[in-house]
C-alpha cells in the first residue's frame, strides 16, 4: 500500500509557507501502515497539476492533494479535477447549506464567491468541512483513491480526521506491520552517538534483522534516533522493537530524555508532577520562551506558578532581588547574576525550583569578553544553587531556543539525579 | 531559468520533520529570479533518488538536493552520486583538514565515521561547511547544475549563503524581472477580503496586466496577499508593483499591518520605538508567548522592560495587584481581571503601555459559562484601560498563538489610533 502527496500552491514553491500539511499527512498515513513514498509540490498551474495527477494515478494506491480549493481566483484545483477526470461541476445542496450556515452564524450574507464552493465535481463525494467553506473531495478511479483537501491546515486536518482516516482504515488493510519508535537525545553530537552505538546489526547482534532500520535526525539541540520495524507478525515486531530500544538505552541511556515522542517540556512537566515539585522561571535572554514552552503543556498550572521576564537591570533587582553590587561588579550576564536570578525567582514565588537565563542573544550587545551566544543558565533549589556557562551560536532565535532547552534539560537531570 | 528541489530522507516522508529546507531554498532562488517549479521529497532509497536525479536533469537548469550526506549508515546520497554520475570517491585533503579541525577544537579525535566525510565524488567541487563535517558538492553536467547539501538546516544555509548563491548570481542571469511583495492583513476572512478587492484586473483597472498575479494565503490570524510581477523591464515592473499595492491599500488598508514581510512583532516594536513608548506584558493563558514574540526582535530591550507570567491567582495578586475581591466576584478569566492585570503591569514596571491575557487555553479548565477558547485581552495606557473578549478555538497552542497576535494587534491599532 503506497501513497503520494501532492501539495499545490505557488506559496510553497516561492518559500512563503512551510509545507506542514505534508508532514501532518505523512504522519497520519504512516500510523495506518501506509507508506508515503513521494511528496510533490507544484504551483498553481493547470498543466503541472494534471501531469502530477496522471503520474500519481499510475504509481500509487492513495493520492492526497492539498491546496487550491479556496474561493479566490488562484484556486484552480477544481478546474483540474474536472479536466483530469472528465467530469463536470454540479450544485450540491448540502454543501451550500453548510456554507450558508457558516456565514449566517456571523450574520453575514453568503458572498457570491462562496456560492461557487457548493459546486463540486460530479464524480466526487464531498467531505464536510466544519472550519471552512471548501469541502474535501473523495474520488476513486482505476483502483486509486484520490482525496482533495483545502490547503488551510486546520481545515485539512478536520477533513482528514473526520473523513479520510476512517475511510482508509476501513478500506485499506496492510500486509506487514510497520512499527516505529523514536528516542530523543540531548547534548551529544550525531557522529559520537553513532560511534557509541555502531550500526543496527551491531546493536541487535544478529545479521538476520534486516527489517529493523535505524535513522539519525540531528538538530541543534539533540539527535532523534528513529527505529523502524517492518515485519509480518505483530508480536514479533513488538518484541523486536522492544529489544532494539533496550539495547540502545543500555549504550546511550543517559543522553535519552524521551522514548515516546514526548517533548522535553512534557517530560520535565511529568517529572515535576510526579515528584510534587513546583518551578518558577526568571528569564532575560530567552525572553519568555522557557515559560511559554512550559505552558504549552496542558495541566502545567499544577507545577508552574509564575515566570518573570526581567529584561532590564531594574527588573532584575526589583522582581528578583539581584544585588546592585553584583550587577556592577560582574555585569548582568554573569554566573553570579544567573544564580541570584534563579534563587530570587524561587524565593519570591515560593517554588521548589528556580531556573534562570541571562546572556547575549545577539546579534548586538556583545563585548570583548562577552560574545554573542554567551549564556549563563542558573538553577536553584532548596539544597543547591549554581549556574552553567554556554556559548551557543550567532543567531538570536536559535540562541533563545537552545538556551531554553538546555535550561529544561538541567532541571530534568537534577530531578533524575543524573550527574 | 527553472529549478527543482529534491529533499531526501525518510524522516520527511513519515512526517517526523517539516521540510523547512525547501521553503528556505525556494525563497533564496526566488529572490534571484529563478523559479522553483517543483519540490520533491523521496526516502533514503537508492533507486528513488537516482530516478529523481534523472528526471530532474532532463527538465531543469538547476537541481538542489539536500539530505543524506551525514556520517551515518542511512546517509546514501554520495553512493547515489557515484552511480548516477559514473564517478568515484576520492580523498580530499582540504575537506579532511576541516573535519579534523572541528574535532580538534573540541579536543576529540576524529571518529572513524567522520574520516569518510573527506571522501568526495571525483566529479564534484566540494563546498566548505563551517558548521558540520559534510561539505556541499557542486556538479555541472549537460547544462544542469547540481548542488548537494547536508539536510541539517544551519549547515545547508551556510553552504547556500557562502557558496551556492554567489555561484548562481555569477552564472545565471534571468531574462525577465520577477518582483514580489506581500501584504499582511489581520482580522478579515479570505473571502471578504477577496470580495472587497475583486480580481487583479478589477484592482489594476486594465486588462493588459496579465503579468501581475495576486494570491491569498489564509492562516488562523490573517491573510497574506502576495503580489507577483513578471515583466521584461525592471522600471516598468517596479511601477506596476507600486501601483498595485497602492490600489489594494486604498481598498483594504486598515486591515494591512505590514507590506514588507515584517512580522507583527517587528511592526509593533518599530512603532513603539518611533513613538518612544515602552511596553510591559502580563500573561496568564498565553504563558510567556507574547513576551517571547516581542523579544524575538533584536533591539527589543529599547521598549520592552519586563514581562510577568502570572499563572496562579496568588501571582496575579502579588505581582500585578489584581484585587482579591475581583478574582472572587468575577473570576480569573474576566474583563475586570484582564483590565487590572494590564493596568497593574504597566504601573509596576513604570511602562507606558500594559497588555494582558487571561483565558481558558484548553483542553481542560472550561466551565459552563467559560468555554475553552475564551480569552480576555487587556490594554492599559495612561489615558485608557479596557479589555476585549474573544472566543478562539478548542486547541491550546493555537489559542496561545492567536491570543498573542491579537494582543499585539490591539497595541498596534492603539499606537496608530485606528478605531
Amino acid at each position: 500500500m503506497n501513497a503520494c502527496l501532492i501539495t499545490i500552491g505557488d506559496e510553497i514553491l516561492i518559500g512563503q509557507i512551510v509545507n506542514t500539511n505534508a508532514s501532518y499527512l505523512s504522519q497520519k498515513l504512516f500510523s495506518l501502515g501506509i507508506s508515503v513514498e513521494k511528496i510533490i509540490s507544484v504551483g498553481d498551474y493547470e498543466s503541472d497539476i494534471i501531469r502530477e495527477l496522471k503520474n500519481a494515478e499510475k504509481n500509487f494506491d492513495i493520492v492526497l492533494v492539498t491546496g487550491g480549493l479556496g474561493p479566490t481566483h488562484d484556486d484552480i484545483t477544481k478546474r483540474c479535477i474536472v479536466k483530469f477526470f472528465k467530469t463536470k461541476l454540479v450544485f450540491d445542496k448540502n454543501v451550500y447549506r453548510s456554507v450558508e450556515s457558516r456565514f449566517m452564524s456571523r450574520q453575514i450574507k453568503v458572498p457570491p464567491k462562496n456560492i461557487f464552493q457548493a459546486f463540486i465535481p460530479k464524480i466526487a463525494k464531498p467531505l464536510s468541512n466544519a472550519h471552512g467553506t471548501a469541502p474535501g473531495l473523495l474520488i476513486c478511479r482505476n483502483k486509486t483513491v484520490f482525496c482533495f483537501m483545502p490547503g488551510v491546515s486546520y481545515e485539512m486536518k478536520y477533513i482528514t480526521e473526520k473523513h479520510l482516516l476512517p475511510f482508509l482504515r476501513k478500506n485499506f488493510k496492510t500486509k506487514n506491520v510497520l512499527l516505529q519508535q523514536t528516542l530523543h537525545t540531548f547534548g551529544i553530537p550525531e557522529s559520537l552517538l553513532a560511534e557509541k552505538l555502531g550500526d543496527i546489526n551491531n546493536i541487535i547482534g544478529r545479521k538476520k534483522y534486516g527489517n529493523v532500520k535505524l535513522a539519525f535526525l540531528p538538530s541543534s539541540t539533540g539527535v532523534r534516533m528513529r527505529i523502524n520495524v517492518d515485519v509480518a507478525n505483530e508480536k514479533h515486531g513488538v518484541n523486536l522493537l522492544k529489544e532494539t530500544v533496550l539495547k540502545i538505552k543500555f549504550k546511550a541511556g543517559k543522553f535519552i530524555y524521551s522514548s515516546n515522542e514526548e517533548e522535553l517540556t512534557k517530560v520535565v512537566g511529568s517529572l515535576l508532577k510526579k515528584k510534587n515539585k513546583t518551578i518558577a522561571v526568571a528569564e532575560s535572554c530567552t525572553g519568555g520562551l522557557i515559560s511559554s514552552m512550559i505552558t504549552d503543556v496542558s495541566g502545567s498550572s499544577a507545577y508552574f506558578s509564575e515566570g518573570v521576564i526581567a529584561y532590564s537591570n531594574v527588573a532584575k533587582k526589583k522582581l528578583l532581588g539581584v544585588k546592585e553590587n553584583t550587577l556592577k561588579k560582574f555585569g548582568a550576564v554573569s554566573e553570579q547574576t544567573a544564580e541570584q536570578m534563579a534563587d530570587g525567582v524561587r524565593r519570591v514565588s515560593k517554588s521548589d525550583i528556580g531556573v534562570s537565563t541571562t546572556g547575549i542573544a545577539g546579534p548586538t550587545g556583545a563585548t570583548k569578553l562577552k560574545p554573542v551566544g554567551l549564556v549563563w543558565i542558573g538553577y536553584s533549589d532548596t539544597k543547591v544553587t549554581f549556574a552553567k556557562k554556554f556559548i551557543f551560536t550567532k543567531d538570536r532565535l536559535r540562541n533563545k531556543e537552545i538556551a531554553s532547552r538546555w535550561a529544561l534539560e538541567i532541571v530534568r537531570k537534577k530531578l533524575l539525579a543524573i550527574e
